[in-house]
């Protein structure tokens, strides 16, 4: 007769379902991985193993596993998409789309300087009609992100 | 006495020397993973897991390898870094950049648009003294990725 510590088979975690074992209360995946959501499970463990997310889970802090586990499944489904460039494709194009941001700014900035000029020059009082400074400021673009390290993917 | 088929331990590629065995002419990591760098290896093996990684590559068309084992090492490097977010944090991080970067470039075409019809207004002859429809245009933001899977994650 099972009892609380044996919960029958139709309460296994998904985990404990796919790797063919039983689970118990101490079960360390039953709280990330529902039965009701096999694949949640089946794209770790394809693409991680179950025993490295295993380590994973035992060296992040309680309260950010399910944050850990929910980046892992994220992760693992894109690396079964695309299994050359996995999340380094997403970011190599986020990457790309950020530079052509920078540029389109740097162009709008440079334009809008000329044209504040203008303004001025043709206005009757030459006051500037529109207080800009805080939009023309230094363009250095030091401030983004740059992962060069991705320069030598080529963009998916 | 050791042939061609039998390479001594010491030419072991850095794969076959961390899971201590026979390195062959046909191993499938030798190509990418050199002997004076195990760490490259040893970083896959420990997220990934050898096994894993072995499949990923039997997937990939083999001109594809090589930039297949530098995103799995890459996506290794930052999840030993960060075992909550890994790659995930970057892909976030680089998000939260392009939003900013989206509405600084709203408020920089917004106002580029003011003073273009102020200089209109100002100059001599009505004549639009810098042809600006090249920048000016519908800003609706559609083209922009959208990774709204990621609003579930904190930006670390």
């Amino acid at each position: 007769m099972k009892g609380p510590q044996e919960p029958r088979s139709g309460s296994s975690c998904a985990a404990c379902k796919l790797l063919k074992r039983r689970c118990t209360p101490t079960c360390q995946f039953a709280p990330y991985f529902r039965s009701d959501e096999p694949n949640k499970f089946a794209k770790v463990h394809k693409v991680f193993g179950a025993s490295n997310v295993s380590k994973i889970l035992n060296e992040v802090p309680e309260e950010q596993r399910e944050d850990a586990v929910s980046s892992l499944v994220y992760e693992a489904d894109v690396r079964l998409m695309d299994p050359v460039y996995g999340c380094i494709g997403a970011i190599a194009s986020l990457q790309k789309k950020m530079v052509e941001l920078q540029h389109d700014l740097i162009i709008a900035r440079a334009r809008l300087a000329y044209y504040v000029d203008q303004t001025v020059l043709f206005s009757d009082d030459g006051v500037n009609m529109c207080p800009v400074t805080d939009m023309v400021e230094d363009f250095s673009g030091q401030d983004f992100l740059s992962f060069h390290q991705f320069s030598q993917f080529p963009f998916p």
